[in-house]
This record gives C-alpha cells, sequence and structure tokens, in this order.
C-alpha cells in the first residue's frame, strides 16, 4: 500500500439509509459517503456495526459496497466490512470487495455458537487466503459475541495478509495489553468512542467511528492535538465531545446517527425493522447536545 | 389445541445434519426425527440452536421445516424455530412454518444492535399478527444477545397468540420470579439443560433439550418422577445425567450431540464451517461419560 | 454428635440488637434467641451475616456467643460465626466458642485482599487444628469477597473436622456441581434464601435462614413438604413466601429482619451505625407482603 | 493548605511491615517510609490497602500514623487510611490521625452489607464533622465492596472537607464521565495501578500507587512526562512499567512489594496471616521483570 492506502487517523463508518418501504437507498448512501470524505477523515468503512451490515441480504451488501468504492475512487482508503456468520460466506463477500476495489476488508468472528480458538482461526486463516488484500481483525464481544484472547490475536497476526487488530471492548487496559504482547509494530484502532482520547494516548493509530457523520471538525481536532503532543488541548477537545460520544454508543449507533443528520439538516433515510428511530425524549436530548456542541 | 398437540415434558430438538459438502442431508434428517419421536418424546423442535437456523439460508430452512413434518406427520406436536434479524424476514418464515403445518413457532429477539423494549414488542406483535398459530417467546442472552425483562414478557404474553415463555438463563430465581410476576397459568419451558431438576421442581411444564438424541430414556425419566412426586428418584436420575448435560452445554450442542451419535453408532453427518467437530480428547472424554452413564 | 446435635432442616439465624446508644442489647438478644427456638427451628445460627458479626468487637461477640448458648441450652444445636481478616482472631473466637459449648462453628474466608488457595487452606487448618468441634466451611462471595472453587472446597474437607459446606452464591448449578464433585455424603446447607426450594429439591440437607424470624411456618412447612416428597405442596408453599425472601435478601438481612418484627409486634432494638432502618417506604412495602403472608 | 500539603503526583503507599512473630515492625516501616521520601515522591500514604489497614488492631494503627507522620516530619503532605465498618470506629481513627498531625484521611465505605447511599452519605458526613483536615473519598470496588456512582460521589462533595475523589475500578471511562459530572475543578486522583497512563492523560491530579517502593523513577518519569506534554516518551515510560504494575496488582500489593523490596536488597520482614509470601515461581518472575525493567 502507498500512504494514501494507510489506514491511521479517523476512519469514518457510514449509515446504511433505507427508503420508506425498508429498501436500501444507494443514491442517498453515495450522498452521505461524500459528507465524510468531504469533512476530512482518513479512510472509510463502509458495512460496519453503523451500516447495520448484518441486516442486509447478499445483493445489498454488494450494492453498498460498489456505490462506496466509486464514490470515494480513491481519494481515502476503504475498509469493507465481510463479517458473516459461516466461512463460506464470508469468502464470498471479501472476493467480492477485493475485486471491486477495496482496501482492505474487515472481519468479525461472529457467532451464534461460541467457537473454539481454533475455528476461529481457521475461519480467519481460509478467508484470508481466498483474497490479497489486508485483514483487520475485529474484537468486538458487545456486537460479536466472542471475546478474543491476546494469544489468540497474536496467532491470527502470524496468517500473512492479517496486519491489523480492531479492538472495541472499550477497556483501555486491553489496549495496554495487547500492544505489549503483540508488539508496538502492528497496527493497532480503536473501536470504541468513549475511549478515544485513551487509546490514542495509549499509542493506536486509529479510531474507527460513527462520530464523523455528525462532529467531523472534533474528531478531527482530537487526532490533530495528538499528533502534536498538545495534551491538554487534546483533553479539552476530547471532553466537548464525551458526552455524544457516550450518547450514540449508549443508544445505539444507527439511531442516534441517523437522528442526529436530521438534526443537522442532513437526509438520512429510514431504518430496517425491527430496529426503529430515536424515541421523541432521546432524540431533544441528542438535538440539544450538537446544538450545544457545534 | 386439543391435547396431543399441547407442548408439555420433554421437547426434543434435532441436529441439522450436513453432507461432506456441507450441504444439507435432508434424509438423514428425517431419520434423526424419527429416532427422536421413537424414543417418547413429548414434543420436537427443529430449527432452534441446536439445529443452527443462524447458519442456514432461507430455502435449507424451508426444506427442513417441511422435512420435519412430514416425518413427525401428527404423532406429537412440532415447534419450529423462525427467529430471524429483520421483522421481514421472521415473518416470512413464520407464515412458511405455519403453511407447512407446524403446530407452534419459536422466536428469539436476535440481536446485533441491541434492541428497545419498545421494537422487541414491536417486532414480536408484527410477526405474530401475521400467523394464527402461537408463538413461545424465547429468552437465551447467551445466544440471543438480548435479555428480556419480566416487565417485557409480561407485555409480550398480551399479544393474543404469545402463550408460551422458555427461559434458558439457567437461573432458577429468574423462574420462580416469572411464575410469581406472571401467574401460574403460564406455561414456562425451561431451555437449559443443566437446570432441569429445579425448573421442574419450581413448575416448569416442559424442558426444551437435545439430550434426547443422546439419553432419551434419563430425560423422560426425570420427567416421570416429577410427574409421580418421587423427589428422591428425580435427584438420583437428575444427578446420573448432570455431568452429561453441562458438558454438553460447555462445548456447544451441535458439536456433542453430532459426536455422542456417532459413539452411539449413529449416521451423523457433518459441521457447517467455522463450526468444527469436538477435539479428539472432548470426544473421548463424552465416549467416557456416554459409557458410564447408559 | 447425637441426632439432637445434627445440623439439618431450618438453621434460623438471630439478628443481634442494640439499645439507642448502639450498645449491644443482650437481654433483648436471649428473648428473639427463645423466640426462634419454640419456633420449631432445627438450630440456631448466632453471629452470623444477619448478627452483623463483624461490627461486634471482640468482648460483644463473646457475650453473644455466651448469651446464645445460655439460652438454647442444647434444646437443639448451636452454630457460631467466628470468621475474622485475620487467621489469629479466628482462632481465638473458634476456641471461645467451643469452650461456650458451641456445637460447630461457621467460618467464611473473609477478604480485603483476594487470598490464594493455598492462603485459604492453610487459615482453614490452622484454625480447624486449634479446636475439636465441626466447622461448616461457609462460601459467599457476595459477602465474603472470595469464591471457593470446587477444587477447593474439596481440599478443605479433607481436613477433619471440616465437615459442612454451606453454599450462598444462589447459584443451583453451582450446588448441583458440588454434590457431584464431593459426594453425596458431603452435608451441603443453602444459604441462598429465594434458591429454598431448588436447593431442597437438589439435595440440601438444610437451610440456613433468618426467615424463621418472621415466618417460621412457612420455612418449616417447605422442609416438612419436601421432606414427605409433596412436591406441588412444596412448590405451594415455597411460592407464598418467595417475594418475602427476595425482599429481605435484596433490602439487606439486619435492616429488614429488625424491621419485620417491629411490623409484628416484637421489640427489636436499634441498628449500628452506618446501617439505617428501612426507609418508609420499605417498610411499608414489607408491612403489605408480611400481613398478605401470614 | 500551602503548596506544601496539596497531593498531586505520585502519592507513595508503604507497606507494613512484621516481625516473625506478626507484630507490626515500627523501625522498620520508618525506614521504607524514608525511602519514599528520597524516591521523590510527592506525598506518603499510610494505613492504605498495600498497609493491610484492615488486618491491624486499634493500637496498631495509632502507632503507625503516629510513626509515618514523625518520620515524614512535613517535606511532604501525609493522607492517612481511616476506614472501619463502623461509623463509630472511623471517627475514632480520623480524629486520632488528626490530631497526629495528618493532612488529610482518606475514607472507603467498606461494606459487609451493602450500604444504601443514604447510609454512605450519613456515614461520610459524620466523619467528616469530627474533624477539620480534608477527606479523600474513596471508590474500589473489588476491595471495599460497594461501587460509588457519580450521583452519590457529587453528593459527597457537597461536605465541605471532602474534596477528594479517589477512583480505582480501573475503567478510564468511568473517571472520563466523573470528571464531566463533577466538574474540572474536582481533585482526582487514579488508584488503579495500570491505568496510570490514561488516568494522566484524562486529567487525573495524582497517582495513588505502591510502586514507588520498587521502581520511583519510573513513576515520577510518567508523571514528569505528562506535565510536560511529552506523550510519546510518557507513552514509552509508561510501556516499560505496565507489565510490572499489572503484576503487582494481580498478585497483590502487600505480597508483591515485600518480595520486590527483597529482591532489592531491602529488608521488608513478615505478612500477618492468612496473607503469605509469594510462591517460589512469582517470586521468580518478579525478579525476572525487576531486573529486566531497571
Amino acid at each position: 500500500m502507498n500512504d494514501k492506502k494507510v489506514f491511521q487517523g479517523i476512519i469514518a463508518y457510514p449509515i446504511t439509509p433505507f427508503d420508506q418501504q425498508e429498501r436500501v437507498n444507494i443514491p442517498l448512501f453515495k450522498l452521505l459517503i461524500e459528507r465524510l470524505v468531504l469533512s476530512g477523515a482518513n479512510g472509510i468503512a463502509p458495512l460496519g456495526s453503523t451500516g447495520v451490515m448484518p441486516y442486509l441480504d447478499d445483493e445489498e451488501k454488494e450494492s453498498v459496497t460498489e456505490a462506496a468504492l466509486k464514490q470515494v475512487n480513491g481519494r481515502i482508503p476503504v475498509l469493507v466490512g465481510v463479517s458473516n456468520l459461516t466461512t463460506e460466506r464470508t469468502i464470498y463477500h471479501a472476493q467480492f470487495a477485493e475485486k471491486a476495489g477495496a482496501d482492505a476488508v474487515m472481519i468479525i468472528p461472529m457467532s451464534y455458537w461460541k467457537l473454539t480458538d481454533d475455528e476461529i482461526f481457521r475461519h480467519y486463516d481460509k478467508v484470508a487466503a481466498s483474497i490479497s488484500i489486508p485483514v483487520m481483525a475485529y474484537n468486538n464481544p458487545a456486537t460479536g459475541g466472542i471475546d478474543m484472547s491476546a494469544a489468540l490475536l497474536k496467532r491470527l497476526l502470524r496468517i500473512p495478509n492479517v496486519t491489523m487488530i480492531k479492538e472495541s471492548t472499550g477497556d483501555v487496559q486491553r489496549m495496554h495489553y495487547l500492544r505489549r504482547e503483540l508488539g508496538e509494530e502492528v497496527a493497532f484502532y480503536n473501536g470504541s468512542n468513549p475511549l478515544a482520547l485513551a487509546a490514542f494516548a495509549a499509542g493506536a493509530k486509529g479510531w474507527c467511528t460513527a462520530a464523523p457523520n455528525l462532529i467531523p471538525e472534533l474528531n478531527n481536532g482530537l487526532y490533530k492535538a495528538i499528533r502534536e503532543n498538545q495534551l491538554q488541548q487534546a483533553q479539552d477537545i476530547f471532553y466537548r465531545q464525551f458526552e455524544l460520544l457516550q450518547f450514540i454508543v449508549g443508544k445505539g449507533l444507527p439511531r442516534t446517527i441517523k437522528a442526529g443528520l436530521k438534526i443537522l439538516g442532513v437526509e438520512s433515510g429510514y431504518l430496517r425493522s425491527p430496529l426503529q428511530p430515536l424515541t421523541d425524549a432521546d432524540y431533544q436530548q441528542l438535538e440539544k447536545m450538537l446544538l450545544a456542541i457545534r
């Protein structure tokens, strides 16, 4: 990868918007992608949790992948979520993403039945072997249902194109531990919004976040202050956004980002059932927070 | 429902067997269903967690549903799992199951994004309104990712055809609490194998279990001792199977039931990746347990 | 021990009453002990958690021990709590209890610093070796801060006079597991009130409980139904008391038992700070429950 | 308080050494205090968890308090632990510490019975009203058994001389939340060793730690790098000590600090039972770590 293709800094996660009949709205999706690119994000990650990837069928995932890559058009690197319960379907989507031009794929070991370490390794190994672009191994027990140990992550990193780790447990000690066990040269990414300051302070290479849909200046500002060793300024800018970061995680990213966009006057479409819009009370709280922050 | 259609006692969960190419093996599935009916089970539940329902595509689910109903052929009631992440797909499968002749459907509110109580209620309400057979609301935070409160379950029971509750948290105090809050007339089912004795003692109407694939005499015997008020005998028969029940839950039902069938000389096919067979050490431990128990 | 000295059935835990200056009120304590003996309890356990043992100084513990033994006067067996953070003080109180005539002592490995298994074993071994009466090993991570494994309890049972296990985690699966690992001949006692039905159904020899201060007929009635194999009757009598059992545990035994006694017209004294009486709302809820139950 | 009396930076926690008969060894304690003062610590805190305060009787606590204050002799501020299960004993020790010359006292709401928020507030209020020096409210559910909410801490800060908060849950998000809720002017201290970097990055005023008994240069160096906005240097110096910080917390501070001192050639006495020395394997691991680090 040339420099333009390295994932670092702010990696922005778009939502997947639906129309009133709950069909994916591709034209609107492209507008939302364009907004994120223009906001100054250092990377884009369609089909993440924010993009409700598990609620889409195969065709929809393909359309979203193609639309994102076409819209970004090489301006910044694109990381495509391709996780699936079965190995066969994960390989299918990983190969599709590569052919469509993705710079890397992100894979969380989704579970219904808790997988053994050997099953997880075999799953990553088979998927990674089926493509030639890098893989980001993503640990998030809260959504994926599996908590990968440091030992397992270390083992995954022996697979040649598994080169990045995204940690979303929200525990900075875990990040310290992984960095110490796996070595400083491994590229770590933080996926827990309220941990952004602590994770950057601990040496994370990037922050995977849906927040740039709403407050890109604050997200970019935190990263800038950290790079410039301005700790006091980083604290100030972090505490300004902390309450919002907690809120969007606590109430669910698809609901809150969609509502936040509406508050900002940006069309954001509908959700797919069973997901429903924020309650009125939560909407008003978000509105108050967004107005105060900007 | 006439008496033949009431779910009570031992409700047996079949596995879904695959061939070497990981395609569903319907003829073998029918043989496994027949075995369970002949074992004396009081009900059959295809497409449960044991049946790896979330790992199947739509067509496969339909074939399995039809095969189970055809094979049981009205001898005992059949409960079909129809859970899905989206409301639209859940309605689709619930309607399919009803048309195919299911006596009831089982629904767990699957989550990737944690659902609010209102979202869960709306999901059940829309699905239940789309069919006329009874719905069993299934609570299992370990696999489903959502823990439904007593207040929410109470609310779900106001939907006319939501008439049964299956509790799988494995905490007997939860069962006590629900029974007290929801009333004795509500039909409760226990879905936690190692809790079988305590749950029957607490008044559970049935035990939803994959164990009859391996030890039907012990499962049926426990239910018989309870009905006959033979507490000491119930204890004895429960402690004889307790270690096995813990093992099959701890190591994963699809893996252990498949292995157990093989140990018993019954063809059980293959698993679908990423799920892999038991390790050799676990297989030998299971073999030892099964031989000692029978 | 002759039969009169065997702990089984309902083992009743008295509170330790204080006067308005927060000094231990021994005459009132004796009246409360007498009430429990007359209620039909099968054993008495002063200086348990209900008796706020850790909040008393050495002299107070000695007075309470002597008063309990004098009042019971051999009518039923007496189990005295002697736990302490240091081994030296535990030995001191265990020896005092034996000299005063206790039939057995109860010891929970209190922790500030989490103890290793070796430290816990050594602690029990030294204390047990310093006395000749039996020791009940008590596991209650919620108050004691340590959760003893089955392997550790097995090891403790190798100490000659450690002959009884009291389990208060409130998880019936734990009790199943221990009974299976340690053998049926080991005397198990349940210390979790809301687990009373499930624990007796699982084979517990006794129920360690403060509830007989308020509802002895219901507690004794449950034990009687179990002994007589009347499972339906046991369920009925258990569900009548379940809500109260949850309440007294949830709001704290010293506060709720004291309040309950007052509601029943029995003098119960004061608490020692920082413990304060139930709030008015909780008091009224308890009053309503007690009136409905009796 | 003049500047010399303000708690900030590295607040060092001494162990309490015992002789072979498990009696407190005051002369050795004074030597260990002197070592900490000379190491460059910004404050000293005798009778903390590291100092096994709960395992000492009243007289021993008084001797330790007096010895610490005499030895420090005003060179740096001294914070004395005075927590006790009862309010009466906590007042007693707080008043003793003030008379002996302590600059502040530290109080954790110790629990056997879980205290209500009102009970905790009343406890702090009564103790704080009985003295005129500042109180540090200390939250550590792992040792104290109670987790104080942000709302409760906010309420405690309304008591005039409760002016400092020490947080030891080890969760940096908690620290973010408290700082946001309570305001930046409140003095926060971090009591979780492995969180040192993240807590300083989040704006903590000080780090309460036993580590300066073993690696004062690294502890002081981290604080210096943070004050000088040298984030990269802070990371480097933090990761050099992280493994040791995890180890001393994981294996228990009294055991590991005592062993570490011995490894460094410093006399450190004995522990009080049931606490026992590190196992040989742990001792050797610590030795290896200490040699590698220095």
